[in-house]
């Protein structure tokens, strides 16, 4: 680089194509994008993205799980490696816009610098993560979990999908075979991990800022809560003998809102987005109720507060309601921030490529929060319409594609010479 | 009969052999029965039952909708026939007496008629009555509803299944075919309906008493209520800006529940056994939850009385969280009154075999609900351990079948010559 300031172009018309050619790619029918981990239109979506990437002289590697490397060798390959990346798949009644735009525009990014005759001192990768959604597993970031030792391969061969089905048979199932300890990466395996990704939230389009410059990602919590009351007859039940596992139910989730606006910072969110109720009769007075809960703020320990309430409100319900409540968390994960030299390097793109930014906090999660556990991350937010995302109208304009894009590119070019 | 005492022997070891043979076909691995109209479960038990009625040397008819009549042939088949009867479906997770014991009880009440050389004036038919159980279709009594027209053929077709299979499919696959209309009765068609059946609540066991004269029938409504409100990502959506369906739901459930505990009658029940959240992921916002809820009552003004003050909470809710609440109901039925002479003529029974009963309300509804409509009818009681129904651990004693039966038997026998 060598000081002369680099702006390579950024296809964007073939970069749309792409967004849209994936989100065909599809369990429900279009514009509805349903692409579960191991299935069919996952294993589909890979393989198209694959040879994408082959297109691109990238060289491919997959792990044992199935998060998909591709390289781009350095002049020095003796140095670690820069990388980007996201996600592909997709929660059901999905857009088309999470994740993918950190995968088909990171590998846009490195096609784009291609094209400029750039060639790094450092590899670049581009990271495909399997499984950042929880759908299938019940816990989110799957891959980089793994690659960051922060779930360990004995805990992941425990983990089954609602048929039943363990991670190791849909992996293998899918391709994938091999000692899951060996998806874990050694510290310093990447100089640096930048994710582009949309916002999934309303500030950047209401404040009219083309980019947010992520600072720190929100501190993640989910669990299970597993009601058991007693089941019977809807009709010959009366109501002073009934311990009815959902209505106990809905006093917890109803608790768990309540004490998440109550925290004090706008930053608590807290949701159920689960709710199975057994046996599931008209007819019959619920006997089991099992609910999955998600919890992030900015502050893990305001969160855990949240939580703490919901508890000790729950041991109430259990003793006025006479039904069992057992709580099990499934992951309880720290804050991330952002490395102030990436951070440092992106602002400069940004005023390079004649944008605008903010710095900003995550309050989704991503690969990125496991990724800073093993390697300099940062964020590039792009405004999605109405903040709206995890729907079928989730949307990110061109342009705003465009310039997070250029911005990635320039970024990485930086940080491959460094 | 002519005035003398007619006492028919209760076979109860081959009864009860053939309540267990029945309760192994299901769709659920034993001691859990789960036999859904219509499902291979469903059909697989009906042939069994008929070839248990052929043998017994009934006459089977079966109608459009699969209601099954077993005809022991009269004397005078001019008169109007005698019916007993019940149902072989079983909703998911149930047990094995609710509805077999009045069908299979019904069996052997004729059977033992036969063997004690009765033969009656009037036929005796066993009915066993299509889908009483609304697991499939979300509405309960199917087969009796039609044929007492309080459901019209129209109505009927428009019905559909989870799996989105149409009433019309599904009886095409299971067999039955022909226009739905053939299916209601003519008023008179029978001289009189006794449908033996478990309490399914805990009155006889705690009081001793044998047997239960059931008097009425309490109305019973159902409703689906569906709330839409707003999806989003569960991390970025923060919660001033949530209109979360399932929150809002379980705000309606609580008053359903508050509010028959309210009613001011120990009569008054409310349930909601199912609650379907969509899209059902834990990291997103619940956009819709559609829920079946289920009232009865003695009295059915108090029984509307009830769900007027949910639908009135459910608009503040609507204001109040920005969401849309729609109530559709399903069914709401007028109570049924058992008629006096079956009664006194169930007594004399319980009297001249020696057991002891008490008049009952029948909180359940059952297919004698939509009998009387067109026939006089009335209802057998047993007692069940511990009131228990709808659950796996559902449990009538042989001695507790044998008195019902051997009731049963002398009531139709009292009737069928009439």
């Amino acid at each position: 680089m060598n000081g002369t300031v680099f702006n390579p172009g950024v296809d964007i018309h073939t970069l749309t194509a792409e967004l849209a050619a994936l989100a065909q790619i599809s369990e429900a029918a279009p514009p509805v994008v349903t692409r579960v981990v191991f299935s069919e239109a996952d294993l589909q979506a890979r393989a198209w993205l694959k040879a994408l990437c082959v297109s691109a002289g990238l060289t491919i590697r997959e792990d044992a799980v199935g998060n998909t490397f591709a390289r781009w060798q350095g002049s020095d390959p003796s140095l670690a490696p820069v990388a980007t990346g996201s996600h592909i798949d997709a929660i059901p009644n999905a857009g088309a816009y999470d994740g993918t735009v950190g995968v088909l525009g990171g590998l846009e990014a490195i096609r784009a610098l291609q094209r400029a005759g750039f060639q790094p001192r450092r590899s670049i990768e581009l990271i495909v993560f399997t499984s950042e959604e929880p759908t299938r597993f019940g816990i989110g970031c799957l891959g980089s979990r793994l690659m960051a030792g922060v779930m360990t391969p004995e805990k992941a061969l425990t983990l089954r999908d609602k048929d039943n089905l363990s991670l190791d048979e849909l992996r293998a199932a899918a391709g994938f075979s091999g000692d899951l300890a060996s998806v874990r990466l050694k510290p310093h395996a990447y100089a640096a991990f930048v994710e582009l990704h949309i916002e999934q939230g309303p500030i950047l389009e209401r404040e009219g800022i083309d980019l947010g410059m992520v600072t720190h990602i929100a501190a993640p919590a989910s669990m299970t809560i597993t009601v058991e009351g007693e089941g019977g007859h809807a009709g010959a039940m009366l109501m002073p003998s009934r311990h009815d596992a959902l209505t106990a139910a809905c006093e917890l989730i109803l608790a768990l809102e309540h004490n998440a606006r109550a925290s004090g910072a706008i930053d608590t969110v807290a949701t159920v987005g689960i709710c199975d109720v057994f046996p599931g009769a008209v007819n019959s007075v619920p006997s089991r109720v099992r609910l999955e809960a998600d919890i992030r703020d900015t502050d893990s320990n305001r969160r855990d507060r949240v939580i703490a309430e919901v508890q000790a409100f729950a041991e109430m319900v259990s003793s006025r309601r006479g039904v069992r409540i057992r709580f099990e968390m499934v992951n309880s994960d720290p804050p991330a921030a952002c490395d102030p030299a990436i951070l440092a390097a992106m602002e400069r793109s940004v005023t390079e490529t004649g944008h605008t930014s903010q710095a900003m906090v995550s309050r989704a999660y991503h690969d990125s929060l496991f990724m800073a556990r093993i390697a300099p991350i940062a964020m590039i937010f792009i405004p999605c319409r109405n903040g709206v995302s995890h729907r079928p109208d989730e949307y990110a304009s061109p342009q705003a594609i465009q310039a997070g894009v250029q911005v990635l590119a320039r970024t990485l070019a930086t940080l491959g010479d460094s």
